[in-house]
């Protein structure tokens, strides 16, 4: 396979940054088209890097006291109909089984876009004394919207998911667990994934069909575009309602219980990419790469390769000992810069480069995946190479998350005027996120989306305590909101 | 919920194993019923137990050189339909999409209830040249087959389970993979789940549809019936013939690729309950327990209290340090006889009790849940309890193996007289693996199977040398063979 990638050219990035996205995607392997509509298979190395993050995110969340549990792929239809706002939400991108086991069924089953409606009603059957409270679960699994505009996982008809579902006696406790997985959830992309966050609530007509309260975390991918990284739901007592999730409280009083669900997703993967990549390819922040660091051995003489590979085994060995996921590039018949070429476009954060000159030097060359140019080269001595990569690594890790950091703030702006703002929005390469004063009214809102395409992706949770003139209509505005055009 | 646990006796298992199965895994909170037919809920301690042995699984898995990845939940009907077999053994028990969107769909998608042929789309895609093989892929995941009578986890409409699917460039090397496959998981449930097996080829009249050979690890449950915790399937050409699935071999000749695939899935959590469960409930083996030691301190003066927590804490600590997966059972208002009997019911493998005389005594109680009376109860050194544990553990997890061989082997019989095979099977309890020797052909196998309802569950990998005369028919037969009633 790897010797068909110098059959075309990845798009270069600034040219068209979906092309580009798409070559990334399918040029590293971490993804492919299936004969399926909105489908996509994930492969092993895209695989991979969900396996890592889902790993370290489940660790997380069980931190929290969530235990993991698994519900049914289906849904029977009127469950889905219980709570107005969320059929709403969901009926029209429904996929609907209407056939089983050879025959019509009575009552059709939805896949489950979200598992709110299922969850509840096991909650109504399992809760019963406020002593049962918290209930606090999660789930991975995969979920289906039918999806009409598809893009390699930002938005698939099948993706894979964690949903946390919560149950409380308070509404303070409720709105606390909001917020505490809000938090987690941006420790968790800024720290792992390198990628830094808008963190606020969404606005009315952005929130979570059937939530009280949607509080997000976005993050601005290479082409200015917003991606919304995760979400945390204040339900309130909606499904609870709806399911009739009731306790008996210290005073023997019956109550519907508070409710919480968050989510993130494989759009996660598009995220890395988006956020990091660059026109030779991957830059995976060394957390999630499963490969960190790559051997290349180099030679022409049958005699030099002996040397040169003793001396990249023993590097491996310790690279290895270190704890460091290290390959050893021992692919025959294709040249070092193929294979520079090859493992740059897999994003692997450092190769390292070992030839017979290096062998009589002691030394082998380092090559940073998050620099280019002379800059990413640097010597270091075989004997004390894994000090030196495990150094590197953890100082790539912060470098790629101060980089993306530095475009975000370099595209981040405050308008005061709302032509400027349009203009800007309009004109070629206008995107980032736009910092403003919003008064709340819906009307604003869509006034902005229909004239320039940006919504309001989150009004941050801490504010100035000054109050400001609306962008949109000049009235009063107590908060500054964000807003971009997102995926 | 655990105060409800004394609402209803368990079934004891001697009257009603059936009934008893499902009280285990209903209290011992391993799952629910769901609201959609023939689904269940796994409850957490159900799927801490699946996490904990599908972790130990992927390492396994992953050793062989095999690498995860995911395919559509979705397969086009069309892709169903190709392979003659696969079709006529699967379509009967598909639930189908027709509707998404909105919409009726064009063409219907099946929810998979297996993934050759979408799998062999994708592999027609990648595979091009020898140099892409062997190609070795593990998907997690959970499929759909409408079964008309469902157990918890032993037959359900959805399940989860692994599903390994491989392509070589020989027929060798595809016989070979299958049959390492067949001893990786042999080991892993033989050593991890503590459960003896058969292990052996199925007759044709069992294989998977569209194998060649289908290789089995064939459990034997408390009640005398069969189950079948995992299969290795080597396909031939099959597929590959279907799907066009092929290389540029070495002497630039096309070729079809031969294949493997193999899997296990969430019935091994039935097969741990059905194999080592008693009337108290479950017997986890310490390898899958998230729990392997609980701590009940017990005392009735406030003064007391204090020095026991502090005793059971110390312990605690030092059992986490030793990397026991303990807990720490500080519940109020529970009596210890309560407390003993909810561990017991979930199958904790060791149970430490302290109270205000041990605490003088500088000595623990142990009680061990693989035995039962006297015997079950020990004292140990607080000061080496961790060691003590740990010890103890790996003598629980081996005890529980040897009590369960021990019962396969009364339950295996060597027939030679057809009435009395037939009389054992028709007879109050009669059940077990029977010895016998088969000649082979179909129509004995189905005599067995309409006159006892055993059916064959392993044609051994080792046989005698010795030929023997078939044990309905009388002609001569070369293999014995295992026949049991089964799940």
């Amino acid at each position: 396979m790897a010797q068909k990638q110098d059959d075309k050219k990845v798009t270069p990035r600034s040219e068209d940054f979906a092309a580009w996205y798409n070559d990334i995607c399918l040029r590293a392997e971490l993804a492919d088209y299936s004969p399926v509509r909105g489908c996509i298979v994930f492969r092993p190395d895209g695989f991979a890097i969900w396996e890592a993050l889902r790993d370290e995110l489940d660790k997380r969340i069980k931190k929290t006291g969530a235990r993991n549990a698994y519900f049914p792929l289906f849904i029977p239809k009127s469950f889905l109909e219980k709570e107005a706002q969320h059929v709403e939400g969901f009926a029209p991108e429904v996929a609907v089984v209407t056939h089983g086991g050879g025959k019509e069924l009575e009552e059709p089953l939805i896949v489950r876009p979200t598992s709110e409606t299922i969850i509840n009603h096991m909650f109504s059957q399992w809760i019963r004394s406020h002593r049962d409270l918290p209930m606090m679960l999660n789930q991975w699994a995969n979920v289906v919207r039918w999806e009409m505009r598809t893009r390699m996982f930002l938005r698939t008809t099948e993706f894979l998911w964690q949903e946390g579902h919560t149950a409380h006696a308070t509404r303070e406790e409720a709105e606390r667990e909001t917020l505490t997985i809000l938090e987690l959830y941006r420790k968790f992309v800024e720290e792992f994934l390198a990628i830094p966050l808008i963190v606020g609530r969404k606005s009315a007509a952005e929130r979570f069909p059937g939530a009280v309260e949607t509080y997000t975390i976005e993050g601005l991918m290479g082409d200015g575009r917003a991606l919304q990284c995760g979400t945390s739901h204040f339900l309130g007592q909606n499904f609870s309602k709806s399911f009739e999730t009731r306790y008996l409280d210290d005073q023997n009083q019956m109550q519907f219980v508070w409710q919480t669900s968050w989510g993130v997703s494989t759009r996660l993967l598009g995220a890395i990419v988006m956020a990091h990549g660059d026109d030779q390819g991957l830059r995976l922040p060394p957390a999630v790469a499963s490969t960190q660091a790559v051997i290349v051995p180099i030679w022409r003489k049958p005699e030099e390769g002996e040397k040169v590979m003793a001396a990249a085994r023993a590097m491996f060995d310790s690279l290895e000992q270190a704890n460091i996921r290290v390959r050893l590039d021992t692919r025959e018949g294709l040249t070092p810069g193929f294979k520079f070429n090859d493992w740059e476009m897999r994003g692997v954060p450092v190769r390292i480069e070992i030839g017979p000159r290096d062998v009589a030097s002691g030394e082998a060359v380092l090559a940073r995946r998050d620099k280019s140019g002379p800059d990413a080269k640097s010597k270091a001595s075989m004997t004390t190479i894994a000090e030196t990569v495990s150094a590197m690594l953890a100082t790539i890790q912060a470098s790629l998350y101060a980089q993306a950091k530095t475009a975000m703030i370099a595209n981040t702006r405050k308008f005061d005027d709302y032509n400027a703002f349009k203009k800007h929005m309009e004109g070629e390469g206008g995107g980032g996120f736009a910092d403003i004063y919003w008064c709340g009214n819906p009307a604003c809102e869509t006034r902005i989306r229909e004239e320039s395409k940006a919504t309001c992706r989150a009004i941050p949770l801490e504010q100035d305590t000054q109050p400001g003139k609306c962008l949109v209509c000049g009235e009063s505005a107590t908060e500054r909101a964000f807003f971009a055009k997102s995926y």
